[in-house]
């Protein structure tokens, strides 16, 4: 991960991230020992775009709008996305994606096994008791 | 899910997000139809303390930090967070959060089986054409 990353116990931190400078796609699963989640940081320039469509065999993915402006194609309709937007694509979606802004687009990209249905909401969640925050 | 998102087909915008509007917390999995993933936008106000600690009992959570400044505890070591940070904790560490700054702190929560191990980097991906885009 080099420059990217800082890995600090169960922890991990994308400094570059703070100062918009990453670039390309950075997996950070093994760098934070994922278990149920390969995550990716991913910067494009202005102009790039994915220069080939893919699909997943069992993966869900989930793309996660940071920055930027950008188009999204999924089985060949495309649509706009920006900060904020979140796309969720099953397995067998053809997708591919471009930068169409004058900025860098970052986003962030979750594949998880599809169909392996986590408890949603608080039903996983088990209360303790409360937290002593150290004297600041 | 009312005022915060926009459900378009397999789509889901979060619009309050990019004015940095959303309130306490929101969880998408429905909304979203994921199947491999709980996912929840959070904000909390300046001073706010999650009021308790809490485990899981079979999910992996990711924190994603997106603005502001902030601190984690695990198992009762507490460290700083801010946009980029992201922490992974296992199912069964004791967690808890706060906002530490005068702005509002935006996160996003990842809610995963523990174990479900899906295929990492590039592994899972089928290439297919190259994309035909709309013409701007």
């Amino acid at each position: 991960l080099g420059p990217f990353a800082e890995l600090l116990n169960y922890r991990f931190s994308v400094p570059a991230l703070n100062g918009r400078e990453v670039p390309g796609k950075v997996f950070v699963k093994d760098a934070l020992q994922l278990t149920g989640v390969e995550m990716s940081y991913n910067c494009f320039p202005p102009g790039f775009s994915m220069p080939f469509l893919h699909a997943h065999r069992d993966n869900e993915e989930v793309y996660l709008f940071l920055s930027g402006q950008g188009e999204f194609m999924v089985d060949g309709e495309a649509f706009a996305v920006s900060e904020g937007s979140v796309v969720r694509v099953a397995p067998g979606g053809s997708r591919a994606y471009r930068n169409t802004g004058e900025a860098p687009m970052y986003f962030i990209v979750l594949q998880v096994k599809h169909g392996s249905e986590p408890a949603s909401g608080i039903a996983d969640g088990v209360p303790m008791g409360k937290p002593e925050w150290p004297a600041g």
